[in-house]
């Protein structure tokens, strides 16, 4: 990982997220579809329990396959959203580092865009795309779950689905009230597609380059800054939770939370007995 | 908040997650009434972005608003899943205990099913309930998902739809491919229930009585002591991060990720450093 570190940094990671059910792995695929067209060294992370991408056969469900699944120039990494060791924050990039070394020019990062590492790790991509439904109060909840202040691109996929007009407008209309309008500052578009069909795909990665330009090379490496501390900070925090499993004696974490529930001490002291046992 | 530690520790915690648009709200609704009915004083938690519970008006959407919301032996807290400082691990036990301290007979924590945190907060509860609903493979989704491992009762909700036979039959049997036949351990039994008219929300709280005559007193000590557990790692990584935030020079975050980006230094080095300037 170390020794890789030098080799990365050249992928562009576009992050791909949005509530279970609007199609995040369609449109994922069609996205790959569209960059191997061109020609690029495509990777997929897929941070998503309910995706094909990171499926694998459980209870007699056959899990559909990508179809890209056996071009040698598409990487497919999945993960799931539990049980890494001091959570996303830390895991996701690692395997993005590995998708960036192999030289991908491309990496989509799909990530269900419920739940708050999750968000925070679509959030790190170097550019965001938050997909929406039309109907069911699809972008009202992706206002509500707070995904459209991480958005970049947003997509009503679906589109040829009864409401897309309202939701496109919907959306507009939110983006305009999120709008600070600072000169300069970039303004989400609505990108209307149909991931199923491919109509719209073109757009949306129109859409994805418009803000990549945008970004600049300066933009690009804040968004790298930000998704390194993320990392950094996530694997400082493993570290020192791995310490809190080797303590013994009264700082154990199960003698300090039994002692709570007992009544003779309270969460903060014990969480200050913790800190103090680290550091 | 350490006051009130002494006054806690009486409410039985029922989590209560799934996937979005299971009917995790309506559920929620339906077992406050029951437990009103028996004149208990009840607390809703609420964790969950797309909950009537915790939604405020946004974007004209006019939030349905809980039958419960006058009842003044009906405490309801809400609570976004993003946004606070060390994140659900510690925000949510703290929340909880201010209901358990207000002395709340039955304390009813809704979390979206979906997000590393949202699931392990659901986890910490004394007894923990798993919504899914017939078709789309919903249990299959959520045994992907793995928040079938969390539920001590699983509840097949919109019971009256087509579907909802096969996904019991479907849901017994995961649970049976997860059994470990130990002598004395619980076995998740199934339930089919309708929230919106009540149906089967008796033989809900039913296996939620059962569970907690199971947990016995020695089970609901542990099951705290988790929680406990969860709430002071929560409270000291979120005291390590604020530490982190005030860091200086050559180890502030963003100059540390800034040399990794920049090529002169890896994330595991950086991470090191970090834990160093911490300690």
């Amino acid at each position: 990982m170390r020794a890789l570190a030098s080799d990365a940094g050249r992928a562009h990671v576009i992050g791909v997220t949005g509530s279970p059910g609007v199609g995040k792995s369609t449109t994922t695929n069609a996205l790959v579809t569209r960059y191997r067209e061109r020609g690029a060294r495509v990777g997929v992370l897929a941070v998503d329990p309910s995706s094909p991408f990171s499926g694998g056969a459980l209870l007699g469900d056959r899990i559909r396959m990508s179809e890209h699944a056996a071009d040698p120039e598409v990487f497919i990494r999945s993960m799931a959203s539990r049980g890494h060791l001091g959570g996303l924050s830390w895991a996701a990039p690692q395997a993005l580092r590995v998708l960036d070394a192999a030289g991908c020019d491309v990496v989509l990062l799909e990530t269900v865009g419920v739940g708050q590492s999750e968000v925070e790790v679509a959030a790190t991509a170097d550019t965001t795309l938050v997909l929406v439904a039309p109907g069911m109060g699809d972008g009202i909840q992706a206002a509500k779950a707070g995904i459209l202040e991480v958005a970049d691109v947003l997509v009503v996929n679906k589109g040829d689905r009864e409401g897309a007009d309202r939701a496109v407008r919907d959306l507009r209309h939110a983006v305009d009230l999120g709008d600070r309008s600072e000169p300069g500052s970039w303004r989400a578009p609505v990108v209307r597609a149909v991931a199923t069909t491919g109509d719209g795909v073109d757009d949306v990665v129109a859409a994805i380059e418009e803000h990549r330009a945008w970004l600049g090379s300066d933009g690009l490496t804040a968004r790298r800054v930000r998704r390194a501390s993320h990392e950094i900070e996530g694997l400082a925090l493993a570290t020192l939770r791995a310490r809190v499993g080797g303590l013994s004696g009264e700082t154990r974490l199960d003698v300090l939370a039994g002692e709570v529930v007992a009544g003779r001490s309270d969460p903060y002291a014990a969480a200050d007995a913790l800190v103090r046992s680290l550091t």
